[in-house]
């Protein structure tokens, strides 16, 4: 399991660094920008953990996420200029830790004997909530709700992981092909303007 | 019970057309309208069972609260425009849902031997805090903070029914009593114009 | 203890006037000024709770918390006028609450065996998130994101308790010590209108 931990923490800081420039941007100031950092990295995952009842939630017992977290804010206030201009780069390892936190909320729901709509519903939240929570803070309307097929991708991404589960038996396996799924998508959408806002006609 | 299990999913499907609606209105995709309706129909029974340590929260093992909200969003869709002309039906639906959750969030809190006071405030808490993580989501000030009577009836509500479960000792009556007060109190709140919102002049 | 527990409720007393004093600025409603005042004053620990699995949230049955509340309310309702020509005061109260709540959440956490940076970020958590949860509730960006040295007075407060505890070994001086590091932090940062909006130039 030690490349998906790893995987894993990248996420995160990943994660750090999007919520820590997001904050920036707003004019936060340093332990500001810390918080929005945290709660953007570590937000879905407590709340997921938080509602079926694992507690203490998974990143207070793990010093690594905590390394992780600041790492990202580092890193965001270091790099900041260059990383818009590596903006493809941030999408790429946005993508991958969405996918992986979908994959990991799945699992983890699983392991508690939870439903399988459920389970879906746990990885989503872990996926999204952490920029859910970015956004209420930073007083916007969250941007999944509008803007992206992000929730959708992390939907269908969690589908074919519990597809493959079932069929190939190799969690590595399903673990890479709904990451790349849920790449594919978010790929696709930006580079055709995809986005769920349909309507009904008024 | 039976009754008022079908009530309680009857009432989570109207908090859940109601999240919808709001989300469609301030043009959500069909993830965030989802979402919203979700968060509208489960919100104040999870904050409630968070803070009375009752995890995994009541929703997650059961599946009937996922399709009735899953219904919930699928009526919204279908029957968007002929719902605003049934705006009446569906103030009253929304007072009993909020009635009955209030009686519920009281019972579930009593069960956990809590003081009285607390009772009552979780009461509250499950029957007002989904419409109040709707708003926060949708990036509006809690609709029940300032223009309508809305917390009120539910403290009262619960009152009437910890009354009436007292001296009369059969629940549904007590129910049924606690119910019928929301509606009345909201009834001619919204007739007569009531708002709390007195003020000392400054 | 004893002298803890009366400054702990005292704090709570105070974070209750601070909120209600802010929802009335809004034009909240009585029910609404009551649950701002509520979430004010017990929203930090109730996360730090959630979050390291203390379920029942502590204030949930020790029935002085919510006594202290109430009178919160009810001081705010009464001396509204008074209150605001006594900013330097509340500002001193205020100061002394969220010292207090840092010191607290350190321990609780500490209690639990978490880890060091851990504790601290509790800490923090406790004394701020209740005014985080105020500010979103009321539709405003968290103000200790922005414009105070809040954050992190309690972040070095905090520092300088477990600093104090590990050579000391006097409970009290290290609370004492702490305390009045935040306010001394404060009452700087105010005097010479600091603030941690350090930026890096675009």
């Amino acid at each position: 399991m030690s490349w998906i931990y790893f995987v894993d923490l990248f996420g995160t800081l990943v994660f750090s660094i999007s919520g820590v420039i997001t904050a920036i941007h707003k004019k936060f100031d340093l332990v500001g920008t810390l918080v929005i950092g945290f709660v953007t990295a570590i937000g879905g995952g407590t709340i997921r953990d938080l509602l079926i009842g694992r507690t203490p939630v998974g990143w207070l017992n793990d010093r690594n996420y905590f390394i992780a977290i600041l790492g990202g804010y580092i890193v965001a206030y270091l790099f900041r200029a260059r990383i818009l201009g590596l903006r493809r780069s941030m999408f790429l390892f946005d993508t991958i830790g969405i996918g992986l936190f979908t994959v990991l909320g799945i699992d983890v729901s699983l392991s508690y004997g939870l439903n399988i709509e459920i389970c879906l519903l746990m990885g989503v939240i872990s996926a999204c909530f952490g920029g859910v929570l970015r956004d209420v803070l930073t007083n916007e309307i969250p941007l999944i709700f509008r803007k992206e097929i992000y929730a959708s991708a992390c939907l269908i991404g969690g589908v074919v992981y519990l597809v493959l589960l079932q069929y190939i038996e190799n969690e590595n396996v399903a673990i890479v092909g709904s990451i790349v799924t849920v790449i594919v998508i978010r790929y696709l959408s930006v580079k055709n303007s995809w986005s769920l806002n349909f309507r009904f006609p008024s």
